[in-house]
């Protein structure tokens, strides 16, 4: 199988289970699990943050961000192609009652003009503007990165005004590897940020959510609330601290990978045009004499190529720790034969 | 006073107010007063519906109508500029738990192609698209009429991939009287709608939302749980249904007057533009060396004329029971002065 | 019609009425509206509170303080018999995302000591104590008053936890004909209070909810939010303004009726048991060879006398203006004829 | 440290984490995890089930569970001890919306007259009563086992007046063990049932909720969007794997022991009270001339042993994998030293 369909079907390798054959154990809930302890201590230095706390998924770190940084009615400012909004069930506003503002940004960023406008001047009976979401890499822009400077304005532009600001980091380390700026840097304008390890990390499960003490207390009642809490995580936590120690740098594999990648397809009569690759993802639209998006992926997939249908003809293509050049060459010689 | 405000601020005339001296009362709890049970029958009737209830203000008819309709995770579109949107309080996400989907319009309308385009196909993880939501007329459009075909078109296009649908009605009577179009033809393609007694129909308290049995029957639950459920309403519903008998031609003379001041403002110099006028709305944009539109509504006010700020260099003006010739003369006169 | 079904079901008198024909009205949104500031003042100053804010419902004032007196998860101490549990539709719930702590109160009311203990420590998985509501008079109790003391104490005892607290005071008025005790006295340890316009008042429509400025502010939103904001309110306020001189102190004669009526029951062999009637409201449990209630109801409504099943063996009788000598006659005979 | 605090301590031994060691993997949102399908299948047929699915936690079963069973104003009945009501951070109305109706029960359990007579009659402004949970065994109760018969006859009450009905089975294995009635007699008459890993069990992390496949199904949505999606959870299930093969007889143990430890602490003169010990937890209460609980708790740690205060001069001490006979001789001396 040449899977490409996306960067959280990783698997973990013997050397990360083995992390955590013998780590010291303990019940999260009463912060006595020694590797729990640790990632969060980590990963609050790497975002520049207070504190942070172990999430069971990344949809979890953003729905308790959210959670937290509202009340009911309030309104929320993000790119139109949000996780928040596409993939994570209606959470924002089933479970913390907000409504959504989606702007439509240029590959999945804003400038600090467009949060200006889209920001409600205080109304009685308007909404209140209250929060800003951004997405660093942003995933269905190909794995856009967000120029510092830019996600820098638009963060300041939101604080500005009042509003509290959060960072979707699904993916947050690609673009620190891709571009040497590193993650706290890029969080630095925020109030709360999240790092995946089920993505290009290789974790089997666990995301780490940080903010300051007060967030991180706040979102612990959240976290309860909802069945995250858990006991032993050091059994998950102990692959996560592997993670930070050996998959790291080699996310630049996978983005050189997809480079690769993306310069190939760009040359396939299939293949209508190649957004611009920048980390791990890889974008293309179909030609029009192709198969559409549906149609093409069903036909990859009977060679053993799995992509993800993300538009009628859009396709999109992750590298990870699983695949490597004989897979690229695998995807490459599936899409070549579209037909 | 001059106050081309909002048809909001329409005072109850005598004969209105009279009109619910006598009328006979009984607890509406208990479907026992008589005025409510005649306007909800009428109203429904109107609508071509099989029912319909009596509610304090038109956003608890939206409200209801979206609680009804969905359910929390789900996702309403509508246009960006929709009433529920800017003007409710947050209510969708706040009491329905509903994802907002707003699509940018032309002049507040949706095209079918765009609606089919904002639904999402069915996901594991994305909300599912439940309701569409239109308004007749189009508030922010400058109270802009949708075409009976296109209004039919969007609807249908909705229901045709399992959406429900709703009409927002607050001025859908000037719709009517506008184009001669009943009521019941444009509400033909939705499952709920209302109309409103507090604008141009001059009633001081109440609209009514109708829709099938089922739909007004659940409509009740929540009308009682929000405190929406009154008593003796028959000394609010008598002015309805006067109003019913007495205001609804006359709402073309709020048109034929709107219009009369949207082509003397066109010549002003301090307008750069005049959004088309179709019923009793005009919305105007201010010149470029003229005033903003903060000091200019200030202006306006000193001159005890009021109008509303809708943009940063937009201002709105309603005509209603209320104004006449002269106080359009003092309001073009006013207009003229700003500098 | 012998109509002891509730206070609710009384219909304005013509002079009520005539007291709305000339009021002088206005947007009550925009503070405009004179009938409703001078009731909201009148209101505020009788519950000895900053501000006061008028709503379509007594539900709607119990939600919607619930809601600004606590955040979802918390927990609303409360009997077990309170309205806000069996008579608002699961609101505090549905709309606050509250915890209901029901006590077993004895005729209606609790002990300090029992809020004590109801009370939660802090802990990280249990629910927060939040509110402490109360209900004077006590409906279910039949009509019972809380001992100003008890009251008081009840109150002291919440905020010495921490708790917010909120008087249902629905019936408030007539406790304070009854006792001769101020309403303010009675809702001096509550951070919120209201009174009710349509039980022995006498009005159509409508409830007044007071407390701090800050807390009205915070209640306008959500009056907003949820549909309650209405327009030219005056025709409903100036009502209530009547009532307010005319039919206070007559609430004295329901409770003269009403202890009347309990006396004559208790001699009758259909009757086990009548419970002590302190204000307007007469509860009896039937005796085990009488029908069971339902079955009572529904004889008494052939003779034309209506009553309230409030248990599989008890029926309330309300006394109100629409209620007289000749009326309680009528229901002593019927229920005497029971069988 | 002699932690008699809970059997949620547990930490995994060492040939468990090894069963995690080599289990095939995959994602488990796309029903591609081997070890978790395996888990789910075998609960699933514990519990007599079409289906279930693995979860976080316990708290995300009961929730997960609610949410599906209810809509928003519904009430719930349930002991006043239950852990949803105690223990949840107030989920249940944060997250579902729905009423809590506490039934004070014997030992943790209610009777079927019980149940009916706290289901209200039908009505316009009632909360509708739609669930009723049960807790096998009755935690706060001393781990008492409701007897096969009652247990059936309260599911059977609350179905005949068409509620749904849920078993929260966190430790019904103990149930099983103690009595040799299997676990799906017991859930026979419930919706849904689900069983904890993390407690007697031994595993780091998660619990298995099972149903309908209508159920799951439904249960998924409310997994993705609440955060408890995960991925490669075959590192946790293979754990619970092994503890369905190697630690459910040995429950027998944990049974033995907290008898021995409820029968030596019954002769202590610092003990009032032993509540009845039927599984793996001891509850008691403290004489007059002991300090009180927390005290009491307080002097225990400093001699390295830990329990649990369930209420102001009551103990609870739980047996489990992690203690033995040594332990608890600690504890007993512990205790007998109290003062």
């Amino acid at each position: 199988m040449h899977d490409f369909y996306s960067d959280t079907q990783t698997r973990p390798t013997r050397a990360m289970r083995e992390a955590a054959l013998d780590a010291p154990l303990g019940d999260e809930r009463h912060d006595a699990d020694p590797p729990t302890l640790e990632l969060c201590a980590r990963v609050a230095g790497m975002l520049g943050m207070e504190a942070a706390l172990f999430l069971p998924s990344g949809t979890m770190c953003n729905e308790i961000a959210i959670a937290v940084h509202t009340r009911p009615g309030d309104e929320v400012i993000c790119t139109r192609e949000s996780h928040i909004i596409f993939a994570e069930s209606g959470g924002p506003a089933a479970l913390s009652g907000v409504m959504m503002h989606p702007i439509d940004g240029e590959r999945g960023m804003l400038t600090p003009e467009q949060v200006q406008a889209a920001i409600r001047p205080r109304s009685a009976h308007a909404p209140r503007s209250r929060l800003l979401v951004a997405e660093q890499t942003a995933n269905l822009a190909g794995g856009a990165i967000w120029p510092l400077g830019q996600l820098t304005a638009v963060a300041q532009a939101a604080r500005d005004a009042g509003l509290a600001t959060h960072l979707d980091g699904a993916r947050l380390l690609n673009a620190q590897v891709a571009t040497g700026i590193p993650a706290a840097a890029y969080a630095r304008g925020f109030d709360s940020a999240w790092i995946a390890f089920t993505k290009g990390l290789g974790c089997p499960v666990g995301a780490v959510l940080a903010g300051s003490r007060d967030f991180v207390a706040e979102a612990w009642l959240l976290k309860r609330r909802w069945g995250g809490a858990m006991r032993q995580t050091g059994v998950l936590t102990a692959m996560c601290l592997y993670a930070l120690d050996h998959h790291v740098a080699r996310l630049a594999e996978d983005h050189a990978l997809a480079r690769t990648i993306g310069a190939r397809l760009a040359g396939l009569p299939a293949i209508a045009r190649v957004l611009p690759v920048e980390t791990n993802i890889v974008i293309v639209d179909l030609a029009e004499h192709a198969p559409d998006a549906r149609e093409a992926a069903r036909q990859l997939r009977q060679g053993d190529v799995t992509v993800t249908v993300v538009g009628p003809r859009r396709l999109r293509m992750v590298t990870h720790l699983d695949v490597g050049p004989a897979d690229a060459d695998a995807l490459v010689a599936a899409i070549g034969a579209l037909g």
